[in-house]
């Protein structure tokens, strides 16, 4: 390895040796990942990658997005075969000039795949063949990765409804680290999403209870939390339009239920149907312990026609304004000081750090930042 | 030249050799100036500027502007001779340090009338002489001035209803150059305009249709679009409150136009209005392939009194917080991944670049991002 | 002092002579405070503080809310010895490293108490007792304090129904300095607190109007302003949520005041009593000249238990998004060019700067935009 390549990103020269210093003492350490969304099940099935696209490209709405805006249509990617996408990537790389993809992309290709080039359309066939050879060998698939990441701890994102299988069959296996899972209830969390009520239906039945209450709703929640936990769980994870949370009586809670369920709810009261869960969400962390991950203000799916067609993460989730000390003060004010609660707010609106999220993490024990999400992801 | 001049504004010493190359390779350059206010029937008239006030300070709002803050009323300038506002303007040229506007300012002075010293009370008489009498050369009639700027396009804003004749007639003179016109729709798409029936009758009277309907308003923006593009437009120009968007039914809109028409609208229509007028021209944009200028987010004439006794564009147009993924989510939905869509979204709010503007221009293909606009400005 | 203290904060070396001679010059001159919470009883009474912790550690929001977010409780500080709550603040301080809180108490210790160790566990006691020793000496009574510090003006914030005797009593000894009352209206301004009908009759009582009408309000309002504008007053301070300020018939702020009083006044018809208020205060202030400050975004009192239990200005007042550009519309075409009407902004929203406060305030003649405020404070 070059001096030059040991030493990029590290900073000017002048500060090098220092910089250096702390990088060796930092890499030592082995990765503690405590939000992802790799598949607990592909690690489980440990098959090798199939191909260069489908392990680098299709997978990151980073990438995608960025090649759309340039005019290469989901339709064409769609339809050419891994090669040609390869082609195609190549060929747009020099649009990727200063961003962190470019960077985490040509990293991997250094450090995984022994690949110093800058991909252009004059080498992207050898790299593409040269990865591709790698990826058929034993040492490429995934536990063996995983071992060779150093990692002690990878979490993944789960739905409510999820049995927890692959953890409970990667518990048993040796990764020199463990995989764990995290509570995700998004998808019975929103009225409006079309999936809603299948979503409800299957917490319902991996856990034998009926959701037809608002009541009921609570306790397949607080069973598959419990769930969750004993295999592993440290966190849930929220991705909400917006941060409000909404204390109501258990009557209040229950009509806004009914009418959710009968598609009678008005959009007034399908945001507070929301609210209102995530307030319970809180309550329910106080009591068990899993830290919240609150992830608000994107607008997810976007584009109509291109979620219709290629499904969720590639319709273009954009940020919102969003907003912040309003929105917690039901949460905040139920548990924030209770010493068994931990949040954690990330945010896509940059003029909320220092407005609303310093002050409210420097005044609740319980509250922390995320580090930069999605548009804000730098090196 | 000195060097210290010609260095000016070029960075670091470490820098400068790079910097200067990189500035001799541009001003090679021709000017292609695609959004501005020049009108085209003076460049046509081609008379003499009268004066240094009337050309360099009575039309610069953010001249007057700062002179204003600091005390120098709007009433005391109308009552001034020229000679007495150009000593108002020496007097307190000391508040314009470190801005962009002295930086403009005294560039034009250096480099079209060969002023090199800083404007000051005690040379202001022997400056606006110097310029005064420059003036009144046939090398500073507008039509020799823009030969002399090399310039390759300039594009004029104008109303619906304009013959063009102007541009027409320059298109026939030799220029080195074109001055093209650009479409603006904003005084027939706000009916809380005072001159909304006003400019609707007369863009009625332009193309022989009766603008009583909603359909009819249609027509007649498309016949004066088609107008436009005929005589070289490439461009719209929408100065709205809000980016909103807003996708109607024709029997909505035409329900909407009757009441604002007959002055019965309720705000919330007139805002719908607004919204549906700005959808309608990003549907005739896909389909005429006029790019779309976007400039919302100003409260237009801030200030009554100055806007009644002194006019438009006066009267402290002052930023409102702006948001744009909602507004623009009809219009984006709609034609966004037009092949034939192109629009320029501008902003006077900063949290929107990386909160929602950036994000949604590295989404969808048509979408620029426009060059710092008003109070953003800087050298 | 040594040379390396003498030039903290001073910048890089390269400027360090230049930052040395600015700094010289500027320290020079006395500390003219016009906005502060001093109370002017204490210099009056000028008794010897009794100890650090009430000096230094209780009084300040800023250092107890850093030690509330890292879990030292309210209770067990309010539970706790004066001297054992010392050493819980030396045993946390690492946790203010790079906060302007710990520079203004370090520099405190050094300027006042000759302490130059960073306060730590191990010294902690010693500095306590060294402290202590000092604050009972007579050179360390508020007034000589106050002659020592060379202050030519200091500004105290006071209730409406402040008789000012304090104010009065001190103008009569020779301080070398003036200290000025400002009038602070919120305590009347906002039917939602609950000391809002006390303190109307506070200020009735105070200048013999039964304050049952707003026309009486007004007119009690308008008797105090005058009686501190008589002892010293230059200006008003305004704590409000919002900006907004309103334009009401009389007709219409009577049913105001009467819905509000009773009771019976919406949320929205609050909001508006608020803003006819903040708009009045901007008539009066025209009226007689005194300067209004404003400060708005904090939702004040956030954690209600703590607000309870511990009071105003403990309770985590937090930012919201704050926008100005419609709020003060009414009130800068009132009296916004008017020559007697001065107002300073200020903002917890730092989006604000660019977009709304910084056009407003290079348009208005009476406009100026306060120094960062809370959050934003820094050396």
């Amino acid at each position: 390895m070059s001096s030059a390549y040991a030493n990029r990103y590290l900073g000017a020269a002048e500060h090098l040796p220092l910089a250096r210093s702390i990088y060796a003492e930092m890499r030592k350490y082995p990765i503690i990942s405590p939000h992802g969304h790799v598949d607990a099940a592909m690690i489980l099935a440990n098959k090798n990658f199939t191909d260069p696209v489908s392990l680098l490209l299709s997978p990151d709405h980073y990438i995608l997005r960025m090649l759309h805006s340039q005019g290469v249509t989901y339709e064409s990617l769609a339809a050419n075969s891994s090669e040609d996408n390869w082609k195609v990537l190549a060929a747009n790389w020099k649009l990727f000039r200063s961003t962190p993809s470019r960077i985490w992309f040509q990293e991997i290709l250094a450090t995984l795949f022994d690949v110093s080039e800058i991909l252009a359309p004059d080498n992207a066939m050898k790299i593409y063949n040269q990865i591709n050879e790698k990826l058929a060998g034993p040492e490429f698939k995934p536990q063996q990765l995983f071992k060779r990441f150093n990692i002690e701890l990878l979490a993944t994102t789960d739905a409510t409804d999820d049995s927890l299988d692959a953890h409970i069959k990667l518990s048993q296996i040796d990764l020199d680290g463990r995989v764990i899972p995290t509570f995700r209830p998004d998808g019975v969390s929103d009225p409006e999403r079309p999936d809603w009520k299948t979503n409800l239906a299957a917490l319902g039945a991996r856990y034998g209870i009926e959701i037809t209450t608002y009541a009921n709703l609570l306790a397949a929640l607080r069973k598959a939390r419990a769930h969750f936990k004993d295999n592993g769980a440290t966190a849930t994870d929220h991705g909400v339009l917006s941060a409000r949370t909404l204390k109501l009586s258990s009557s209040e809670t229950e009509v806004l239920f009914t009418k959710a369920f009968s598609g009678t709810a008005t959009q007034s009261e399908i945001s507070d149907f929301r609210a209102a869960m995530l307030f319970e969400h809180a309550l329910m962390a106080a009591d068990d312990g899993l830290v919240m991950q609150i992830h608000p203000g994107s607008l997810r799916n976007y584009d109509a026609q291109i979620y219709a067609d290629f499904g969720a993460d590639k319709g273009f989730d954009i940020p919102i304004a969003t907003t912040y000390t309003r929105e917690l003060h039901p949460m905040l004010n139920a548990v924030g000081k209770h010493p068994n609660f931990k949040a954690v707010l990330f945010t896509l609106d940059e003029s909320a750090y220092s407005r609303e999220l310093a002050p409210l993490a420097g005044a609740y024990p319980g509250l922390r930042l995320g580090p930069p999400w999605w548009f804000h992801d730098s090196l």
